[in-house]
């Protein structure tokens, strides 16, 4: 694992957000800021670096992954602020800090999330410095409102909710909830970084959507130890959430060892579908080994 | 007005939103049943019928059309359940039945939104009976998610939270409002209808938008006094709701009679744009005459 790579992808994305994000002298200020608070706050970056780790495998330019990096990065933040309200999770923290309902309310919370995803679209459809021509750029537009429709993120969202309090929920019922919920957001962050070199290869497209499926749901259940394992400061959001919520977890089923032997076994399919690739995809290995070993 | 041809594109609208909308035996299928009681349960398809209308005074294929005539709703449609949560309007009625959050829950209700909001991206983007190529679908998709966005109609909201109880507000403001507020999206609207006939020309897409800025305020002049004249039963929600709220309208700070005046100069704007074209724009009259007479 190279920190300083992340390091630099990490500043990259920030930087990238920011630009795209509407100023908060623009009106309405109050809703510009909340959907600043929510997206620059904090948060590991995990989507962008897929995108651009994905990209400069294929030989994407830099330039072109930064459009892609926010749409997905804004996907992800509105359902945060959502997923946090008094009638989701309820939670109070988010990265160390209140989360955007508590800051701003419940109604402007509900309309940052609601712009964000607004403009994740935008971005993605309009961006300058995207390379793709228009045939790409729908193909893409058509695979994150997948990721992000009911059959992607809302969907694993929904089938959490109807999960809560069920102690009876078997190991595919779980992994079908998180192949919604996390896993379609992190194929579609991958697929569009490879798709911003516009001569990529399917059979790459093939590879690279095998390795992501594998290390979405080893991220997943990473979560879930932490949730165990893990303190508060570290996660910058309450330790033992899942648990209160009486949430199905892999180590509640797998037991911790078992949770963690899933994770190196995933871990070990995601870099076996890198092999062809040389050491261009470095990046993408290097972001396998944070996800499965990070503490937050 | 024709009122046999506003049942037709209304019932058109009707066919292809039902064929667009997942069903319930996909899952999860109570958030597909949720997406489609909040979409299908009632509504005027105001919005699909400037599509079909402004789509066919440009020479449109009607089958083009479905597609952008759906996006539209879908946003529009979420956009209702999202302003009747409780921590917005806290509204019970909705189309004369129970809102979405009254009927399936807070939770579902926030998912079903978000979910259609991603809806009306993809089916925008992968409407398989779209004429335009990519480059113009690429222009439809960007125009959508600004009349969608921060500056477009979650703006509108925002604005709109921040003037409740505001006794102080000038026209000015209030029709700032309601440009972002419903005026975004009544113009995105007519615009992709006739983007949907991929030779139109700027000089005829500039006379459409402003038909449809002028129809897009007397719209929502005539909520404003629909909310003062008429009832609960005939309008399917609660008759006086705005002035329940302290909310500024029209009426308020123009008198009714002044705020039915100002709909009519409207009204006469709006058709003094369309004046070079010829009967093919009558649904477009039509539809203008139908939405500052109507009684709900």
């Amino acid at each position: 694992m190279d920190a300083e790579w992340i390091r630099h992808y990490q500043s990259r994305a920030n930087r990238a957000l920011d630009q795209r994000l509407p100023s908060v002298d623009l009106h309405p200020g109050d809703l510009h800021q909340a959907m600043r608070y929510a997206v620059l706050g904090g948060g590991k970056r995990i989507r962008p670096m897929l995108v651009y780790s994905a990209g400069v495998a294929v030989g994407a330019v830099l330039e072109s992954l930064d459009g892609p990096a926010c749409a997905v990065e804004f996907i992800h933040a509105y359902s945060l602020i959502h997923d946090d309200l008094p009638a989701m999770d309820n939670d109070e923290l988010r990265h160390g800090q209140p989360t955007c309902h508590r800051a701003f309310g419940e109604a402007l919370a509900i309309l940052a999330g609601d712009a964000l995803q607004a403009l994740a679209f935008q971005v993605l459809g309009q961006d300058p410095a995207m390379i793709p021509g228009p045939a790409i750029r729908i193909r893409m537009l058509g695979l994150l409102a997948q990721a992000a429709g009911s059959r992607g993120l809302v969907g694993g969202q929904a089938i959490d909710l109807a999960a809560v309090g069920r102690d009876d929920l078997t190991l595919a019922e779980l992994e079908n909830m998180h192949i919604h919920k996390t896993g379609a957001l992190i194929r579609a962050s991958v697929l569009l970084g490879a798709l911003s070199r516009p001569a990529v290869e399917s059979a790459v497209l093939e590879r690279l959507d095998r390795y992501a499926k594998c290390i979405g749901l080893a991220f997943q259940i990473r979560d879930d130890i932490l949730d165990v394992v893990g303190d508060t400061a570290t996660l910058g959001k309450a330790q033992g959430a899942d648990r209160a919520l009486n949430k199905p977890t892999y180590p509640g089923l797998l037991g911790l060892d078992g949770a963690r032997e899933h994770v190196c076994a995933l871990h070990q399919e995601a870099l076996a579908g890198l092999e062809p690739l040389g050491a261009e995809a470095d990046p993408l290995r290097w972001l396998a080994a944070f996800i499965v070993e990070r503490a937050y």
